[in-house]
């Protein structure tokens, strides 16, 4: 029993490392060819420069998505269609205006952008005294008293402690989604924030703010990390009297918008469906590179290496250009909601959305025996950079399809230099560094050819 | 006997697991000193901006050499001296030309920059028939009766295909540094080069070329990797017929230049030396940040960090600022000949030049039981982006001490991004993000701080 037992292991074994040879065989081919034909950069030109910031409900959006579409068909996809769901239509309006008043009647224009979403000011703008907080904790110790009637300046900084960047955003990020409702509560008549950003910068840095459907809505708007500081000290100094702050945004009437999907049909499974996806509105103050171009491109590029080297794959893989990340989050439920009503099986979905960076992990959810086998595949992954396979994943446009039993998963690229561009100016082409956008591409693939092989 | 060596190593285990606690809140409380307190950028900017780039023998070099002896007196360094010694003194000259002549009499600029330590063309400049080789072989077998009198275009690309950068960098460099006199030895007149670079770009790439003496000096530059690749096209159209390029750079006589060492002594072992360094010198056509100004600025830091923290080092801790790296590799030189002629001993040495990018692993070498006792401290650098101890290490300052019986290691940052400005001019402060150039300086103080601990 016991040689059975052995020999079994034996060739259970001789099985496996069979597999893993004909696996690193093949994920040694898609970074050749990615290193070789890659087009990810090319397209991602494509999305920066030629068709530029696409906020949902835009122009470019739509741009966008009619360039996606016909790459993917380009690609040769088996089949490339649309997902229809109505999408928030928020424009900035003009320029914003932000400045300091102070005691002698001089002023100082300050650098600000208003958060996504956020209403528009009084035609004149609003002036105001400011008061600088650090906390949620700290407003409402002052309560309404000292806050209405005043500017809120919430002057909470991005943790520099945190090594991982995203942890130290995830410790920030209350303060612009919830900021306005909770400054509203005490009579705030607008707020400021720091922008979300790791290093001292005079880009304003956007990014989507969520109004209480129960409080007044005020307006919201960011300020330059540098000028965020100086605010600060001259806030000490006692010099200022007051902002004033001009913003003239809108939400316009919901529009029809889409996801993009490009499908290769599965051989043996083809009711097993594998996605893999970025999203593909960005700001409208950037051209969305990082954030989340790079997401989208590397995406397509999966389509475009099975086709390159001929791989049938045994699953259905739909590389998936989500809509409306950004400020609502339609796209990813509109996925969700079809893929629930559908009688396919979604068995994985991998978001690239973390930046076009080095990457270094890869983050999964799913039951034990899920991760186990996925576990096994790790070391396959290290001469391309991803040293670890974590527990996580799921970034929001793929969150819903939890419930269905999806495994959903996350590229964890380098975080060093993603809040130096997020949601800012700076957030471009030049940002990207072709070799490493590839190599997030390589790694995608490369799970995504394994799930494709031998399923979940 | 059983029970006794349990107890005993239960002992052991429970010291190992008490030190690695104290190790790992000591690599904590550093990650948050510099992150908090760090000076690195700053200094950076003032070896790229104030200095500039510091070619060896230059008047900046010098003032390279006073500036960073300043900062580590300011730093509280115990002592912080020169040593001397003498190094090549190449001066690039006038600007270069390079130009494609047509069969037609029009011509075409090519960008290029003479290779450091090339010799001048006459002062009419070259004007030959240029032919273009792929390897040494092919033009070994083109032979001199084809190759006398041209100039001779080596068109050896790096190789996309490895993920390490580095490799393709050593693949590559031979066509660099020994083109020249292996085309000499053929008859040629001049070479140009196509740059070492990852990602086609207008930058030439400069970067030392060693002639041998027994074989006559020819010219020699490098191409932009896009004008190596237009040459390339434009030969295949035999289009073009002859090739310009001028150089007028000199070889002065040698210059007294200098090793900057600024010093901890060590409070139990004073006579066991910790180096940790990088090069001073820089290419005189770029900032020299990534190339090294990075790697001076972190291991200055190492210096800053132990002062702010209060850390007393059993061991003597020098920081060293190499002199001539790029074009003589004196000031290594001089190190190791100081070191062996003194009484001290040194155990273990680190140098940081392969950039200011976000670290990834720490390599060594050294004998099996000082690699043994290194490896045990790998996983206290996991937080902190390290996340692979290996075989290797010894950059090129400090591999002349491992005669000596020093443990020598290199810190290995991601490498994806290095040959896009690596000895170009775009090898500047703003190509560094001060959180990488922070994260490396933790992990470089962290192993200094574990090697001052427990020795080797």
């Amino acid at each position: 029993m016991k040689k059975l037992l052995l020999s079994a292991s034996l060739v259970l074994l001789s099985t496996l490392v069979f597999a893993q040879n004909k696996d690193s065989l093949m994920i040694k081919k898609i970074s050749d060819d990615v290193m070789q034909n890659g087009t990810a950069y090319k397209n991602l030109r494509v999305l920066c420069k030629q068709v530029g910031p696409r906020l949902s409900g835009s122009p470019q959006a739509q741009k966008a998505v009619e360039q996606t579409a016909k790459i993917m068909k380009e690609m040769g996809a088996d089949t490339v269609y649309l997902q229809e769901c109505m999408v928030p239509h928020w424009v900035r309006g003009k320029k914003e205006e932000t400045k300091l008043i102070y005691a002698n009647g001089t002023s100082k224009v300050l650098k600000a952008v208003a958060l996504g979403n956020s209403i528009a000011t009084p035609a004149a703008g609003i002036t105001a005294p400011v008061i600088e907080v650090k906390s949620f904790a700290e407003l409402e110790q002052l309560g309404r008293k000292v806050v209405e009637g005043k500017i809120v300046f919430f002057n909470y900084p991005m943790n520099s402690l945190f090594i991982n960047t995203f942890r130290a955003y995830g410790d920030a990020i209350g303060y612009r989604v919830a900021g306005p409702s909770i400054a509203a509560k005490y009579g705030a008549k607008a707020i400021v924030i720091r922008s979300l950003a790791s290093n001292p910068d005079d880009h304003p840095h956007t990014g989507v703010t969520v109004y209480a459907d129960s409080l007044p809505k005020i307006p919201a708007l960011a300020l330059s990390t540098n000028d965020a500081e100086f605010l600060s000290r001259e806030l000490k100094k006692k010099m200022v009297t007051k902002l004033f702050v001009r913003t003239s945004c809108q939400m316009l009437p919901d529009a029809k918008s889409y996801n993009v999907v490009g499908e290769i049909r599965g051989t043996d499974f083809p009711d097993e469906i594998i996605t893999v996806g970025g999203h593909l509105d960005s700001w409208d103050l950037a051209e969305g590179a990082h954030d989340d171009g790079t997401g989208c491109v590397q995406s397509m590029e999966v389509i475009r290496i099975f086709r390159s080297l001929g791989i049938k794959p045994r699953r259905t893989i739909r590389a998936v250009m989500f809509m409306n990340e950004e400020n609502g989050g339609h796209g990813g439920d509109k996925y969700a909601e079809l893929a629930k009503a559908s009688d396919k099986k979604f068995i994985f979905a991998l978001e690239s959305d973390a930046g076009g960076f080095t990457p270094r992990g890869l983050a999964f959810s799913g039951t034990q025996a899920q991760k186990a086998k996925i576990w096994q595949w790790q070391t396959l992954f290290e001469p391309y950079g991803v040293e670890s396979f974590v527990e996580g994943g799921g970034e929001a446009d793929i969150e819903a399809l939890q419930p269905l039993g999806t495994v959903v998963a996350g590229l964890l690229p380098d975080s060093q230099r993603y809040f130096d561009v997020h949601h800012a100016e700076t957030d471009v082409l030049e940002a990207v560094s072709p070799r490493e956008l590839n190599l997030g591409a390589i790694n995608m693939a490369g799970i995504i050819y394994l799930i494709s092989e031998y399923g979940l």
